[in-house]
């Protein structure tokens, strides 16, 4: 079994959002995916050790904002590696609140994806929420950023509690 | 809302094989992610009206070829507009049967991904199946066709079974 290959499946890169009573939060993730066409449905595979995922599950609505090419990794660093138990990720950042009462993000983004929960999977430690969209709309025509991209030109890494984490050695 | 926000999703390509009884079928499918690492899970989703979808639920076997940026068109043809209810899908490829009893395809193909499915989701026309990793392998390094690669340069397009299928005016 040689698990290397599961780096070849393609992905991009998204900030997803949420909120609780009257907080927001919000953390990249990589496994977003449309689902279905009539209705419009997409999925996003979030661990459920992540604040996002408690927020999702009291709220029942996530937030897509797709992320383009430009984007700096001090906001890949923001969303990504730091928990919204010990700061405010969005704290400097450009961001406005949608239909879903949720946040999007509009730095460094193509457009947004608003969403309702309508199902969800168990996976073991992550969970599959099957959204049903809500309102959707498209800031500019530029680039999505990619999850090859981001490894092989960023040289980006992978937090561990990321679908696609793989333990370093030494 | 704007759903054409939908097409800045990020996917690779891949044929999506099962079996039942003495026969085998494939599609191609762009919906494949991993969902968890310890232990590797990954999930497809597929159309309920497709011929691997009843496979799939008779076998509760899938297995993921994932395709190379050389894929001509032709194979993406077979695979993907045509129905294994007409055509044997495997007539002329060059393929081998894994450790899961399921077809793995070596044309244009950059590894295989073996699984079994162990939870699924009901998302309306399509499935979500959810499959624990039985075996997997590289055959090269060669680089992933991507979806926006396969419409923005290959000139491709969805066929009416695809969670991201758009019907075109006129």
């Amino acid at each position: 079994m040689d698990l290397t290959v599961l780096f070849k499946i393609s992905y991009g890169l998204y900030i997803i959002s949420s909120f609780k009573d009257d907080k927001y939060n919000g953390q990249i993730a990589n496994t977003v995916f449309q689902v279905t066409s009539e209705p419009p449905r997409v999925a996003v595979c979030i661990n459920k050790n992540n604040l996002t995922h408690e927020f999702i599950e009291s709220s029942k609505i996530f937030t897509v904002s797709i992320l383009s090419k430009e984007t700096p990794m001090t906001l890949i660093g923001q969303f990504g590696f730091k928990s919204g138990r010990d700061i405010d990720k969005y704290q400097g950042v450009n961001y406005y609140i949608g239909q879903s009462k949720a946040p999007i993000v509009k730095d460094f983004t193509i457009g947004f994806i608003e969403l309702k929960v309508i199902n969800e999977m168990d996976a073991g430690s992550h969970t599959i929420f099957l959204g049903e969209v809500i309102d959707s709309g498209k800031f500019n025509d530029d680039e999505p950023l990619t999850y090859a991209y981001y490894h092989e030109v960023k040289k980006g890494k992978s937090p561990k509690n990321a679908p696609t984490y793989i333990k370093e050695n030494g």
